[in-house]
């Protein structure tokens, strides 16, 4: 269905933060961006989707890795320009192999520490794809 | 502490994403950014910092509202220009009164439905300051 609502856009330069929770459990599986399209196809397909800053394109979570994201419910913040997605999302969510891409905690110390299990190794992710 | 780890501000282009999260439930409160001296300090005194897209300056959270934020644990992403803030929040999280920022669901019909309730008015949190 087509959104009747639309965040900001035009005050997120384009794009607005996308943070996105596991629907069971609530934890912060990844952040990424959305531009209109990729807010729209979201809402209408109930598959996520993002716009890569990286590759400046649509980017349907999961067309690569399989790791698809389900959406459950959208939540907007007051100043309409980041999203909270709860979505049921299908293997890791992270492209290096864990649940989530927060993997690492910064330590009183302020180093780094793992603070979960890689889940599949990148190249059982991508098959060796680049 | 001055922290050892630092994200990469750089890629980032000065201002990585923070999202913050209850640190007892882990419900998402608000999404804002960082510098890195918004950054360093929230790493040395425990008490989290922005910076204000808006306002071009630093951003001391509850420095107006008395609604502080204590830093209970720091997690950065694969990419180090994000991380999650997980932190003890004193009253609302949000300038609108509601304990999170994201207080509106996107509906099936595209509309939007506040999922919560309003804790405090601006007024009440203000003080009538603008």
């Amino acid at each position: 269905m087509k959104p009747q609502f639309s965040p900001n856009f035009e005050k997120a330069q384009g794009l607005i933060t996308a943070v996105t929770v596991d629907a069971d459990n609530g934890e912060v599986l990844m952040v990424a961006y959305m531009n209109e399209e990729a807010f729209r196809l979201t809402v209408e397909t109930r598959k996520v989707h993002y716009f890569s800053r990286t590759r400046q394109k649509l980017w349907k979570k999961g067309e690569s890795s399989g790791n698809m994201q389900d959406l459950v419910e959208l939540r907007v913040d007051c100043d309409l320009d980041a999203v909270v997605v709860r979505a049921r999302q299908t293997g890791p969510a992270c492209h290096e192999g864990f649940r989530s891409c927060f993997f690492r905690t910064v330590s009183d110390d302020g180093s780094l520490v793992e603070n979960s299990m890689r889940q599949l190794t990148p190249e059982q992710m991508y098959g060796g794809k680049s």
